[in-house]
């Protein structure tokens, strides 16, 4: 298989049959030796970790194909941790998207003149950043993207439609184990044809969740939502 | 007449007709003497630049008026610096509307990995901040206006297309005078049926203009509109 490119967290593999293989690795993003999802660095190395977010990605793209929830997964190896996934190609250098159904964190220091920090979002607030620490991850607007060149406005739309979706499947079922999702953030791309889809992985570094009211640790949130 | 709001550049009061009186003063935004647009305390005052600041408000509000977008200009005194104007309730604690025609200054600070400086956006390209020093002045998107409660989507798509009319004016004739409208920014506001119309001032303060490809100073560009 020729490696088409090493990753912080995951290998990525050319398949024969035009996929692609994502190989999840142990190496998580942190700093001084602590896990930290927000990290753009290997900060340590925690044995099995990789096949824990594999099966946690697995789980949640599982229920977004029962959804009808078109996304870039095929199917997983949870034993050699790999996932085989439709090729599509990233929008720019890097690009997050968030789905925020309760204020806090960086939406708070941006508006906190305008709302107080855990206002719960009716129906979900979308938002998209580029990937680019040195500029403390710029926030850019639908317009934006479209003048940079980045994507089009329809493609902004299917995304942010999916997003809502897709945030709502995932939300329910951690409401169903008795916890509550703040925020969560995605990577979308888009295959051959420009149809916009779900890549990367779903995660408990990915998302902000609370339980009883305290924020719940990324590695408890794994082992409870594989419970 | 009462006083309803004292200003750094303008004082604003109640007249008996339900319209509302503006008096430009000849206090500057500005630091340590100098004259800075981008500041936001008054660092200087400048003999009779409150009238210069009348008179180029005057101008383009006149051309806007034969061009059929409505404003909040109603007359004005140049002699006593006053402008009469329609009441607008300003969106939350103020927002300012920026309308790009070529990428430059903080569009490239945050974007410079997708699109070189001093590139030309076709069409425009318009943003929302929020006016917040310790902030930074953070971006708002359209999407978050509504989420926070500071106006609804059809207000702002109509603020949208009002911005980009309204540059296109300001930009013909700058371009008429041989100079080059880079951005500009505007306040907007809406009035007791909910309208949305510009409102404060256009002055040299409020845009980035080029001249033989060296930015022209305002109070030169004052000069040069009023010529």
């Amino acid at each position: 298989m020729e490696k088409l490119y090493t990753g912080k967290t995951k290998d990525v593999y050319q398949l024969e049959n035009g996929n692609v293989l994502l190989k999840f690795k142990d190496d998580c993003t942190g700093k001084d030796g602590k896990f930290d999802p927000g990290e753009n660095s290997v900060g340590l190395t925690i044995e099995g970790i990789g096949r824990e977010n594999l099966k946690t990605s697995v789980h949640y793209f599982e229920l977004l194909k029962a959804a009808g929830v078109k996304t870039h997964y095929v199917s997983a190896d949870v034993e050699n941790a790999t996932m085989e996934v439709l090729p599509a190609t990233v929008f720019g250098h890097g690009l997050e998207v968030i789905c925020r159904l309760v204020a806090t964190g960086s939406f708070i220091r941006r508006y906190g003149e305008y709302m107080e920090d855990g206002t719960r979002i009716e129906g979900g607030y979308v938002e998209t950043t580029f990937k680019d620490d040195a500029k403390g991850d710029p926030l850019v607007t639908k317009d934006a993207l479209a003048v940079l060149g980045v994507m089009t406005p329809e493609m902004y739309d299917s995304m942010k439609e999916q997003t809502l979706a897709i945030t709502k499947v995932v939300a329910d079922d951690l409401a169903k184990k008795g916890m509550d999702l703040y925020d969560i953030k995605f990577e979308f791309g888009y295959d051959k044809n420009g149809e916009v889809i779900l890549i990367d992985e779903i995660a408990s570094g990915n998302m902000r969740v609370y339980k009883d009211g305290k924020i719940v640790d990324p590695m408890d949130l794994t082992k409870m939502i594989l419970a």
